[in-house]
């Protein structure tokens, strides 16, 4: 009873999710942002550039899901000893806490290679298994005080410091930059920049006949010979001038994950990756779908980029 | 800065979800249970109900989803002082934490009486707001160190006190008791029991000939005359005698939510409660469907009773 109590009783813990707040000057209003990579290997260039987002990093938590393979054990190590650097440097550095989860299921394919990945036959089953992997991260971290989640692939490597507050100041409920990855012209034999990511779409008709036509269980993915959608991919659409309108929004039908900012409410609303064919489409895009027939719209920055590394 | 630095550096925390069991032996494993539940009215034989739970009660968290209106303002003053008096009492009724949500969308019907809330045209946004309510509440208090979510309506004023250990015992991914309701017969002027919950059911052709021919948007809703179903409901198939076998376990296609165990990896895998027509299902029913397409089953217990509150 109450005096020979050794436990200290645990207080309730009283939380009015419309009191939270998702607004276009988040700093201001304090409000907490969630950074969740899925991560296969640590690239540092991804964690230094983590390090100069300029959003207050007490207001950022993070959380990770890695693979328990071998690799996953060497990246969970360099992550760990990333982590511990920060948290105990500089105070302006540190973020508000740091989840680290090993994933339970085996990953689909073990060859890591770009070429591997992207080869059309594995694309199913590696989405499927990357949506899981979303999930349990998402479904594991998200709390009751989080206004944003912010999904950043381990293997962006660049993005510009204010990433965080100029996407919230679009006030959408999903929005995405355009993911272009650095590499050396060959002809030029220059810096130039390249599409990367090709799962941010418009939709067309032509894709909606081919879904039409296709079984329960087939799914569409996005940057394929085989299967011409003649979607419009944000990729495509980018204007790289330096005088370019950053601030350029279009509306899109399909995301990718690499970077990707949501209000937490459209995933407590039940909007997750769905790793089966949801209306033929999985994982992220899939998640774009699943928002959408929530109410959500999801919405694509094609003059704005971040960078993924470059293999 | 280490040494300047006032804020404590936040650990990382580290947690590996294959780590986590749900085993039959829940308790010898010290395996942590979410007990969660939508509450629109504080009925203190729910409460008496939980605190009579026999599994460790430091290995049990509690979430609440409370919508905000007038109702739901009086529910949390009620469920808070419920919670403070426990938490304060003998330790071994105490729970490990308590988490109390207020919703921040509009219920969909205002009267809350039986007869308005079961009205055939009010189910479709009525459950899609529960499942919208659901989500909320999972979404945002699962954690990393949980094995085990059970769902638990605020108006089920009695079940075994073994409830949990009895439904873990089946190693079953997804198991649903079966929810009846006390009242006394007016033929018999005596003290009965009669069928409550009419979603927990096994598929039928009927039901999927249904499906079959209606649009994209339409769902089938169990326990109207107006949608003969003919599929096997397991509030109808029930073994009442005292002697009856209350282990007997059934396949279902649909399960009800008033009680309802749940391994919380279906969960991170990412089945949620659709608040949109899903195979024409929504909301409990149109999650077995979700779970299902991720590969995991669903279970009933005809014989094992929980009872729901009788207005
Ligand atoms: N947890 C987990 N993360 C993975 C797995 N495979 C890849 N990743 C990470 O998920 C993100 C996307 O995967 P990646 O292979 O780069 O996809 P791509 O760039 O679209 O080909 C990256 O951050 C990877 O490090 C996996 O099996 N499990
Ligand atoms: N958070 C929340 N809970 C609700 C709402 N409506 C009902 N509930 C709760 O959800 C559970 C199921 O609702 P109830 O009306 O009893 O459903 P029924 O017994 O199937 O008719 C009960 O625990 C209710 O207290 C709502 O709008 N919001
Ligand atoms: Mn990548
Ligand atoms: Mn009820």
């Amino acid at each position: 009873s109450k005096s020979t109590g050794q436990r200290v009783p645990p207080p309730v813990v009283h939380y009015h999710l419309n009191n939270l707040t998702t607004s276009t000057t988040p700093i201001e209003n304090r409000e907490s942002v969630l950074i969740l990579s899925p991560l296969a290997r640590f690239y540092p260039d991804y964690w230094e550039n983590l390090l100069k987002l300029s959003y207050p990093h007490e207001l950022i938590s993070l959380g990770f899901i890695i693979p328990k393979t071998r690799e996953g054990n060497a990246a969970t190590s360099a992550l760990q000893a990333a982590v511990a650097n920060t948290q105990s440097g500089p105070e302006s550095k540190r973020f508000a806490s740091v989840t680290i989860i090993r994933q339970d299921f085996e990953p689909p394919i073990n060859s890591q290679n770009e070429a591997e990945r992207h080869k059309f036959e594995n694309q199913k089953n590696r989405r499927a298994a990357m949506a899981r992997a979303r999930n349990s991260l998402l479904f594991t971290t998200l709390g009751p005080t989080t206004s944003w989640v912010l999904w950043l692939d381990a293997d962006i490597v660049e993005t510009p410091p204010t990433l965080l507050q100029d996407l919230a100041s679009h006030d959408k409920p999903i929005i995405v930059p355009n993911c272009y990855q650095r590499y050396v012209n060959t002809a030029t034999k220059k810096p130039d920049i390249r599409p990367y990511d090709y799962n941010s779409w418009q939709d067309s008709a032509t894709a909606d006949q081919l879904a039409e036509k296709m079984g329960n269980d087939e799914i569409i993915v996005e940057g394929y010979a085989q299967m011409p959608t003649y979607r419009t991919l944000m990729a495509h659409i980018a204007d790289t001038a330096a005088n370019r309108d950053q601030t350029k929004a279009i509306p899109l039908d399909g995301v990718g994950g690499t970077a990707l900012l949501v209000k937490a409410d459209v995933h407590r609303d039940g909007a997750m990756f769905p790793p089966f064919p949801f209306y033929h489409l999985i994982e992220t895009e899939g998640f774009a779908k699943m928002a959408r027939r929530l109410g959500w719209s999801a919405w694509g920055l094609p003059n704005y980029f971040v960078y993924h590394y470059n293999e």
